[in-house]
């Protein structure tokens, strides 16, 4: 039995081998299997499946609060509806995967699997939408999208199947829009921040890197362990040449048709698993904030020959007591695993808490408790237990965000000098800096951080005026925005 | 607004025109819009989306009390994995839509959209069943399928591509594969029947008519008004060459590698939700069994002039009250539609309960309301709403399966002679005969039910002996079975 306790755990530590740590944990934990027969596309373990659909109901919810109507579009787009936005096809092409044959059947079209929806809902929208009373018009689905990612893939950080949430909302003028934006940006700090305790900046992008077809971009960048920044939920104003192209437009109280004002949202659960496994993830394996833990609470009984019954008893009330006060709870009372095996399974797999009940416990009328965000132990009297676990349960998400908040803190530094900046990216730090133009006035100095420095200018603070402290260190000029700079993923 | 009012309806009756009553249905109650630009691939509306996941979360939940997890297998499979099972390739490949290109780069070998599951899960199902101890193995994934039906496409009936779940599960012995069967019909029972309130029964295909790959394929029919029957819900006993070609074997506790045995049950949800719709829906629109309504309760206040605040004020006091004891309730407060516009409205949607209130109401404390399911309006004193509510709650589902199960007892016959049976398929009828043989032997049979009869034998009762009443009406040799033959989809 000893061996297989010393299997389980992971035999490199995160911060020394990151890529090695990952690839063990997606084992360990039962997370993914990459033995699937096709590249960038991992099957997803029942572990991080059901995370993953706490996550999507999540973002559901909120976008229904807010009013936002779910709805299926199909997953496969005629290539001539792409055709109507010039840059939006630019964009996409490149990675889209195309079904060619029904059965034996060459169609006289290809088909591409959605790689994003915008060319196949907004044909629909102009079918839909008519009058201002129609408006404001906000829909969304939770699918799967597909991109044949040339990059290295990695299960739940970049791969070619994206489990993800889209929305695409309709408005008469730019101001609702952008109110809009405003909006997926609050809902993306309530629930990656609040309820998967991950830090993160929500960026405007400057005008060289947008979303193909869009007048702005905005997304949401996390700073990883391995010292390179993720881009986790966009949302994109989209440029009036979709409306056009797709006649969605609509006739004003005025009785003017007037061309509509549209936005798009793109939470991606996948990879935002990816990033908090990732973030919160540690030398013993996952912590998972409370809200996405699959279950809360794991009771091991401690047998011990003659005494098996009334331990089993004993844990089976304690569950019974737990799960009608709303907590899922697992009794694990397999027979072939000891105990330190059943231990280091349920650290790996991030279970919130853990219960030990032994002979000697139920004589003292307490439990022995572990919780994974802090790693301490304790005995409980049985009488507290309830208490203790509510109080856990209040605090648990926040002590992750905590420790979260205070790694990231160190992790971002002022830069006035290519040379500040070269420093702080070899030390894995996001720079904050001053920057000639985010227009693309801007681009030839944003190509000498990425050919020269080797980062990658990610934007402005969406939504935020910061003040301006020196010169665009790259060309020299004045400077009009302030920037930050990281490697990214 | 008269004219708009009478613009809602749908001008002609189920029973005259089902084709034309189900357009309208499609349109007027926004459940679904076919001007998406791909044959067979309808786009699905919030108030169809909305029931058809409730749907599919009772079979999740269903599934997961009874030990199934859920994973996510990638969409897309190799075309080598559909050669490792010979039957299963003839069967399906004529259907498959195939992906030969990631953006300009061909792929060697072509790519399927997911029909079905089997040749992706079991090759991993081989690398993760290693002995006795991983038994049985309960996985489900809810997910799109997708298939290029040459028949005719009809919303929600038969489309290419199905929002479905399918659990696929292995175990060491035919008889425990079989008993899973025996689960997946009580499932269906239980959900199908009671829930969605569609009388259907469970039968055994006979051998010309099973699941390619498998040994016997279990699958409830339902018969619809247009006198045709619709598969629902179907289980199937997997071949052990399917074990055999994805080694999907187990090292069993006397130490002998063995083939395991694999059960598979696929609910398809957008085909259930059809099914109901076509079922209960009547000639002035959708009527939804309680549990798949997306919400409970409109209320509709008159607005009179001088008096709005005071009636819109109870209404949003009735709502809280509503909401407050656990219903969905919508308070339809739009001003520019008239309370006629509105009644036919949520008649055609389907809502369950309609609440009336207006300033004589409010004087006398009471409210209109109406039901759906009997069609009946009643005054309800303010003090007993609540429990009216209540109890129409608990008989709504009840009153819809009562009305179908007389619909269906009085649609299914004995025929013991061909005469018998083409005189009731002709008045859109089933009918239960016995037969020569259900195994190969009786194929010449059932050929000639298609081709000179127009029927198809479905299949015997699974799980249930019938007692033989004639011989076979075909060849007029010794009947050995009792089996239903009927006009299919």
């Amino acid at each position: 039995m000893s061996k297989k306790v010393n299997e389980i755990g992971i035999t490199v530590k995160k911060d020394e081998d990151f890529s090695e740590w990952f690839t063990q944990l997606m084992k360990k934990a039962e997370l993914a299997d990459v033995r699937y027969n096709l590249k960038g596309f991992p099957v997803y373990m029942p572990w991080a499946v059901r995370s993953i659909r706490k996550i999507t109901r999540m973002w559901e919810e909120e976008l229904e609060a807010r009013g936002h109507e779910p709805l299926l579009m199909p997953l496969l787009i005629p290539e001539s509806n792409f055709h109507k936005e010039a840059d939006h096809v630019e964009g996409f092409t490149p990675e889209v995967f195309w079904v060619t044959h029904g059965g034996d059947k060459e169609f006289e079209e290809r088909l591409a699997l959605r790689p994003t929806s915008e060319t196949a809902l907004y044909d629909m929208y102009g079918k839909w939408i008519q009058t201002y009373r129609d408006l404001p018009f906000k829909r969304y689905q939770s699918v799967s999208v597909f991109r044949h990612e040339t990059k290295m893939t990695r299960p739940f950080m970049r791969t070619r199947e994206i489990h993800w949430t889209e929305s695409h909302n309709v408005f008469a003028t730019e101001e609702e829009a952008y109110k809009d934006a405003v909006e997926n940006l609050e809902i993306t700090e309530k629930l990656l921040y609040g309820k998967l305790a991950i830090p993160h900046i929500f960026f405007k992008r400057p005008q060289w890197d947008k979303f193909p077809g869009a007048i702005n971009t905005f997304a949401a960048d996390v700073l990883l362990d391995s010292g390179k920044v993720l881009q986790l939920p966009s949302s994109h104003m989209i440029s009036q040449a979709f409306s056009k192209a797709f006649d969605v437009t609509y006739k004003d109280a005025d009785e003017q048709e007037k061309l509509a004002w549209i936005t798009c949202y793109g939470p991606a659960h996948s990879r935002n698993y990816g990033a908090l496994i990732t973030f919160h993830g540690d030398d013993k394996g996952l912590v998972l904030p409370w809200d996405v833990a699959p279950e809360h609470i794991v009771i091991v009984p401690l047998i011990f020959k003659g005494k098996e019954d009334v331990v089993l008893e004993k844990a089976t009330e304690i569950k019974k007591q737990l799960v009608d006060a709303g907590y899922t709870v697992r009794l694990d009372d397999r027979d072939n695993f000891s105990p330190g095996y059943k231990f280091n399974e349920w650290e790996m797999k991030g279970m919130p808490i853990r219960i030990v009940v032994g002979p000697k416990d139920i004589e003292n009328n307490q439990v022995e408790l572990f919780r994974r965000d802090l790693g301490t132990k304790e005995f409980v009297p049985l009488s507290d237990l309830q208490k203790t676990v509510d109080s856990i349960r209040d605090s648990f998400t926040d002590n992750l965000r905590d420790k979260a908040d205070k790694i990231i803190a160190d992790k971002t530094v002022d830069g006035k000098t290519e040379r500040e900046i070269i420093a702080a990216l070899d030390s894995g730090k996001m720079i904050r800096t001053c920057f000639c133009s985010t227009d693309l006035d801007g681009e030839a100095c944003a190509t000498k951080v990425e050919k020269e420095l080797g980062g990658e200018v990610r934007g402005e603070k969406f939504n935020t005026k910061e003040e301006l402290f020196c010169d665009c260190p790259i060309c020299g000029k004045k400077a009009n925005h302030v920037v930050y700079i990281a490697k990214s993923h």
